[in-house]
């Protein structure tokens, strides 16, 4: 069989635009609306793609004027979703600097038992000083020790996860043996950042441990997803840097002994799909005319780490920016911002248009044929496994893909026309990890 | 009208009797199964109870032999059954021992988002030194300093819960403006055990507040119920403790300024319900013949902090038990186990049958007319509001109580018929807190 695409659906509130939530169509109180994400998921589903995905952050991002802002915790969106779609994975952002591993890997397994093997999480460090300040710190920790402490945090989420051998539970009534204590194990890590003995106190999940994804394209970020992470979402503005990432992350992979098959790399893009070229571009103009200058301006200074005033709608960005070395915070994002702006001379206004489609994730803009075309061509010359689809205005915008551009790709025979598989694992083509207390098996990686 | 009763289910795998599972009737996975909790929840809302209850704890009791142990996250599990319910209240425990506050109050305000109003929150401070080892500490923090930090978590999570005015969202979109900064307020909490700087990363939800539960009946635990709890789950063996226990906890709360209503005192009940006495008590004696004494035996030892040795199964517990002051764990529960067995002159084999069905809770068994009866009498008699309802097995113990003892309890003008209200709050006539931030308003408390 032709190699396949795939596909995860980033949803939020009424889309990545960020001035979706302005148009006639738009509910903008969807943020907290469950039914609107439940919907959502049940578009994906009908378009059977292998997941969906809510990011989030530990804080407020501050100014409530631009957007919707703030909304429901991810993973118990994730658990009512489950109860109204039956294949679809389920994949949700938690911090490793601001939860302890026991706790999040009961979510996660608990959430992989109430999806029967959907579930996913992507890793993410959290790169802001505000989100420290909820969490007792003046200060963010800095971007090494981040990156440690979510290493070790897989490393004895993962080891929680297997505590339970998959035939711990006997059930046996008549000799009143609910389960084999001799089969249910300590961890017993002490390290760095955690101690923690275990054992989980939930049983082995359907795929053993979530889907492990991971987002940051730093070089400390490629390294953990390199050693954990099975999908990756990136963004990449043009074909040669997303060409360069993947062969990057899959040699990093292959050199820590991994199956470079079992990493997934899924660049995100935001679709805006017409019937005519001139219909999405007419879509794409007016979301972009709603934009509201002020809030895009103190946004694009906070990324660059200089102060609103250095900007001038209408000039370029400042010459003397800081260098990627001395942001603590969300290093790839800031490369990506100013390599686009600075590759392509744009003006702040411009580039304020640029990002607020999908905020550094490049946009394709066009018929669906066209669409299609543009995922056939990154697809097919070693730029990607597949894509993190991010709608500029939900739910049309996901609609509009599933109904118009999924069709064409199955065409092509390059995506399912229907699951083969039940568990998110098995979507993406995954194995099953093996247990590493159970005594029975051996490494089958 | 004449004053309500309120009834609470208390759910779990097969039920609460540590037999339960082995019953020919009882799924032994079903720890793990969302279908059983979903459907369980909806037994309880057909009966118009108040509420739903999961307990919780960040460790697996250890010895799995014994009975179901471990299972799904708590949370989840009510964002799950909200979707298949629409009235009934969704309680979970969740510690202030081993969580931050941002994320608690992220995860309550949530689920009443998700729930339209109906989360509840039993705050717990967890009384084991095997749950203080899966969080980097190698013994249980003191009774006190568990209780101080609880205190304080409260404080910042109301105040998390505030940090939206409840019309901060403008959702103007001709202008451009979706929320008021003005209206979306920093907490800026620095305490002994926590700096929080807030706001919440979500909205202020239906309730305001999530209705907030507490089971402790230590003297610190009592403390902090009079001055938080709107909801107290609670263990009494006989109506002269239950009275004391109700309005020793009234008086407290009214001393702190409290109206006494405001606090609902639901003790815990095992009914064990049989159309005829014998068939009740028939039902009663298969159960505890089904114990198997050599894991309640390791159990009791562990409440009592002595080795199982110092245990024999047909003598009386030693004379010479630790005193409640040198129990750093759980202390009420400590109590109430050692004074049901000198009161009563029971052998270890008879207590650990008493425990069997209810950890300690009052069990009732007989007809519906007896159990309904035996309601009827103490929540005349100032012993409770309402009830914690623990049905020795489920589904079929909740089914019981439902169809059986809530037909004659309505007959009697003494339970709801149907929701008046749609909240859990409303349930309880409960009001609605009033917003610490908020300038446009006064206190009306």
């Amino acid at each position: 069989m032709t190699r396949q695409l795939h596909f995860n659906a980033f949803l939020m509130s009424t889309g990545h635009h960020e001035s979706s939530w302005r148009l006639p169509e738009s509910d903008p109180r969807a943020n907290t609306d469950i039914g609107h994400f439940r919907r959502l998921a049940q578009i994906a589903e009908r378009g059977t793609f292998d997941s969906i995905f809510f990011a989030d952050s530990p804080q407020l991002f501050q100014d409530v004027g631009r957007r919707p802002a703030g909304g429901l915790e991810p993973i118990q969106v994730l658990a009512s979703v489950a109860g109204v779609t039956s294949r679809i994975g389920l994949i949700a952002t938690a911090t490793t600097s601001y939860n302890e591993p026991f706790n999040l890997a009961r979510a996660f397994a608990s959430l992989d038992h109430i999806s029967g093997g959907r579930a996913g999480w992507n890793v993410v460090t959290t790169a802001t000083a505000e989100a420290a300040q909820n969490f007792n710190l003046d200060t963010l920790p800095n971007h090494r020790d981040r990156y440690d402490r979510a290493a070790e945090f897989l490393q004895v989420a993962q080891q929680l996860w297997d505590s339970w051998d998959d035939d711990a539970i006997l059930a046996d009534k008549d000799a009143g043996a609910w389960g084999d204590n001799d089969k249910v194990n300590t961890v017993d890590h002490k390290g760095r950042f955690f101690g923690v003995r275990g054992p989980l106190n939930v049983e082995r999940s359907p795929q053993g441990h979530p889907l492990i994804v991971q987002a940051g394209s730093s070089e400390d970020g490629k390294d953990l997803a390199a050693k954990y992470a099975e999908a990756v979402f990136t963004a990449q503005q043009t074909l040669a840097d997303a060409q360069a990432f993947y062969s990057d992350l899959k040699s990093r992979a292959k050199a820590l002994g991994r199956n470079p098959d079992h990493i997934m790399i899924l660049p995100g893009i935001v679709p805006i799909i017409g019937e005519t070229q001139a219909q999405a571009q007419a879509l794409e103009s007016e979301l972009d005319r709603l934009i509201v200058p002020k809030y895009a301006l103190k946004e694009l200074a906070k990324t660059l780490k200089i102060d609103p005033s250095e900007l001038s709608l209408d000039e370029q960005l400042p010459a003397n920016l800081p260098s990627e070395d001395q942001i603590e915070g969300a290093k790839s994002r800031y490369s990506l911002v100013v390599s686009l702006a600075r590759r392509e001379n744009l003006t702040v206004r411009e580039l304020i248009g640029r990002l607020g489609g999908g905020r550094g994730h490049r946009t394709f803009t066009g018929t669906p044929v066209q669409v299609a075309d543009a995922i056939t061509e990154w697809f097919d010359s070693g730029a990607a496994d597949g894509f993190n689809i991010m709608p500029a205005v939900l739910p049309s915008g996901l609609e509009a893909f599933v109904d118009t551009v999924v069709p064409i790709l199955r065409e092509r025979g390059l995506f399912r026309t229907d699951y083969t598989g039940s568990t998110l694992r098995e979507h993406y083509g995954l194995p099953r990890p093996t247990n590493v207390f159970d005594k029975t098996l051996q490494e089958v990686g």
